[in-house]
């Protein structure tokens, strides 16, 4: 049994990371308007799964999740600078993240993409600097392996190449899964993978929440398209239909928004079946889950 | 004595660092065009000065160089992705980089940034995952936060940022110099820095190298602004007189051509005084140093 309530939980976690978050950039000594930069997109709100995910591994690990706080911070910088340099006007072009302008429209093209630069490059050192009386070097090195693999050619970015490669054409279901299992997928399954390099997993264990990881990465992206087709503009903080307007390949669009639910059910079945076999208190790990399969923005 | 020439040296370690370069692209697993991309602007050429500088102080400190390799490429991909993006439409706008159409002119402005995305996130990959028989991990993890610090809103990001603030605007020495020891001067700082990690130089000798290379950082920029005004295009590589096109302020229209030629001669001598002081065979860092004030390009 969890102490806490999951909404309890949920505010406590986006709480302690948010203020981490604050505490990075204003401990900076940057000119002053990189560091506002930077944090306009870090305290824009959104949803912190990814924290959300290591913490949660921490608990089903018996570890106080608060310990992950400065590394589910390096893993929302990372996440953070690739929504600014997405949605600048070469790549998606959007002027709304969340309800709000995006980071260029506020500060301009040439900040917003050093913003990103430096969160991208800054995320490092915050893992780099990891308390060492708490973690190994060994550990340390694994997370920084990690993040690297997950959002760099190999993933994130790879991923957004190959999304911009698929615009204005017709996707195979295959061609869509590798965007989304690299553009998405790869860091939040980081993001549970963290919390097992912090908490000393098992192989075991590590390898079955990568198999959730996988499945729940797929879920979220499938939700996203179903959201963007079906969702409340004023709740997901975009026009509804952009993929469609950005002539972007879907679920829906390849499978029918029928279709599209089949399968997001199918993988939050597949991930809800891969915490049944995880010892320890998953509570947090099947609300995630379930937010992902419901969630309206 | 060295046993080889400066010019068998600096042959041979442009030749190295440039393979291993081609072979940490060579194998990601990554959509080819944006392998491509990252391939076209590493292997452009370049004077490969913070190798050299890293090198350099490795022969010094009695260390194989050759064991730098990787470390020596993790900073040229700083290097360069930091050129890219540099060179990007809604920055310094420039076509042409060492001669050549610069890399979003070639692949666009999607792919060059993500291509510069990928080189900064690979290169803390490079250094994670360098050999635990040579290095530790306090060294590795050594090497890393000194990436972050001197590429980041700390370093070269943020010395991009003043620069671009510092656009049409009449700077006084000292903001320009503010600029040029963050945009430039910490990487080269760093480079010299790594070479002292990987060969454990003492704490006093660290700080020398660390003198020395505050003026040669400082040296390298004066000598490009009095190139951008007097040097010949074809060897540069760029338009004569672009820094004055684009109204940066330069060492030569704060303190005319004759003042920033002393300013120069007075840290390339501060260099020198510096290296005299440092034990082993300094051959190599005094020659870098010596081209560094002669450079035509």
């Amino acid at each position: 049994m969890s102490c806490i309530s999951f909404e309890q939980f949920s505010f406590q976690a986006k709480e302690a990371v948010e203020k981490e978050l604050e505490q990075i950039i204003n401990d900076l000594q940057a000119p002053e308007i990189l560091k506002k930069s930077m944090q306009y997109s870090l305290q824009a709100g959104g949803k912190r799964i990814r924290p959300l995910l290591t913490f949660s591994v921490l608990a089903a690990l018996g570890v106080d999740w608060k310990k992950g706080t400065k590394v589910a911070a390096a893993v929302e910088m990372i996440h953070t600078y690739s929504l600014i340099h997405d949605d600048l006007p070469s790549m998606d072009d959007d002027d709304l993240r969340r309800g709000k302008p995006t980071n260029h429209k506020v500060y301009g093209e040439a900040i917003a993409i050093l913003a990103g630069d430096a969160l991208l490059t800054h995320s490092f050192k915050v893992l780099s600097t990891l308390d060492r009386n708490r973690w190994t070097d060994a550990q340390i090195l694994e997370l920084i392996t990690g993040l690297s693999e997950s959002s760099g050619a190999e993933g994130m970015v790879g991923g957004q190449v190959a999304d911009l490669l698929g615009e204005n054409k017709q996707l195979t279901i295959e061609e869509l899964e590798f965007i989304h299992t690299h553009k998405t997928g790869k860091l939040l399954a980081y993001s549970v993978d963290a919390g097992c390099i912090l908490g000393n997993a098992s192989d075991e264990l590590r390898q079955k929440l990568k198999t959730f990881s996988y499945h729940l990465g797929l879920a979220f992206q499938i939700r996203d398209d179903i959201l963007d087709e079906e969702g409340d503009q004023e709740r997901i903080g975009k026009p509804v239909g952009s993929d469609l307007s950005n002539k972007k390949s879907t679920y829906p669009q390849l499978l029918t928004l029928e279709g599209a639910k089949e399968k997001l059910n199918y993988h939050i079945n597949a991930s809800n079946q891969m915490i049944q076999d995880i010892p320890g208190d998953t509570t947090f790990l099947k609300t995630i889950t379930d937010l992902i399969a419901t969630r309206d923005h």
